[in-house]
């Protein structure tokens, strides 16, 4: 899919905002509290992406290229756990209280095993 | 570190173009016969990153958030999985042709284990 | 460490039974509902390490063994997934329901994050 | 499947011993130098999954047993990996000093991206 600017993106999921999978909460996401901590977070991916891109560019020794390719990884697996972190500290344990949490924590484990 | 951009960049790691850590080749890495596609796979993560970014900016529910960042983690990985075999197929198998091929195995397995 | 049969066995954290790091419960683990099959699951995982057990004996060819060694890699990996929406379903639910939530939401983030 | 003792054991694949895949060497798996080494580790992960085992019997908190149960996942991986250097080292270095190594470079790519 090429976007505006003709680069190729992402499609997302047809979920209309703020509307999770039957479960829902005010509407408010877990991580609204540090949003542009997130979004820093996202941002600096693309950043660690052009590390071995440059490499490649470059003709860079195969095992050096890939060392870096490699710890492109562990970035959005780390923002992955921080949203997981805060879905839970937040929506989760607002939905328990508020007594209906038995979809959300289902949902959770589902999140968990993927 | 910042680069021109004022965005943060990676700090690449000292090694000099095409001299790998010790043991060598003939200074082409084993992904030059397909390198535009190693490119163009490095490039695609860039565009698939700015998927859970726009949803963070959109205040989209936590967990389809969660599910577009955990998809990133496995492009990078299939990157790394591609440039091994490459390295695998020609670096050490030639390194090993030219009885030299000690060095280059134990960098393969230290690779593996990482 | 060498149990009464002479064979290695694993030396547990000195932890009392049924009292968890700082944050406790009523004493009853999140598996108890469905204990047996918590345990079979565990038992299991012997089964399957016998399997490349006996391909080693059998000089069996690396790759093969390779195989049935990466599979057993996903079993303890599953019964931890369980024991985590159990403990989530349970424990941490009534925490948050009993109004001391919070150290309990913060141990399973840690916890996620191993 | 039950065997002799009546506890379930693991269906082996149906290969005969020694001829792998296909690609076939001497006879003589790669880790035939040190098999009594890889078969002590194999028996210690048994060790290993009695910890979590006695902890269930023991009604242990859930934190706790998860724990030991994520660290007998690190076991077979550590196995798999040792296998797969010494194989690379053995059958797959002496596959391409002797003129047929891509079939073995081939199947040993297609193992690593398990």
């Amino acid at each position: 899919m090429l976007d505006a600017k003709g680069t190729r993106s992402l499609r997302l999921p047809p979920v209309s905002p703020k509307s999770p999978t039957g479960v829902s909460t005010d509407g408010v996401p877990g991580y609204s509290s540090h949003k542009p901590h997130v979004q820093r977070r996202l941002h600096r991916i693309e950043g660690q992406v052009r590390g071995p891109q440059q490499m490649v560019d470059d003709d860079r020794y195969c095992i050096d290229v890939l060392t870096q390719a490699s710890a492109v990884k562990a970035a959005p697996e780390s923002v992955a756990l921080l949203l997981l972190a805060d879905h839970t500290e937040h929506c989760v344990a607002e939905a328990i209280r508020a007594g209906h949490g038995e979809a959300q924590v289902n949902e959770l484990n589902r999140a968990c095993q993927r």
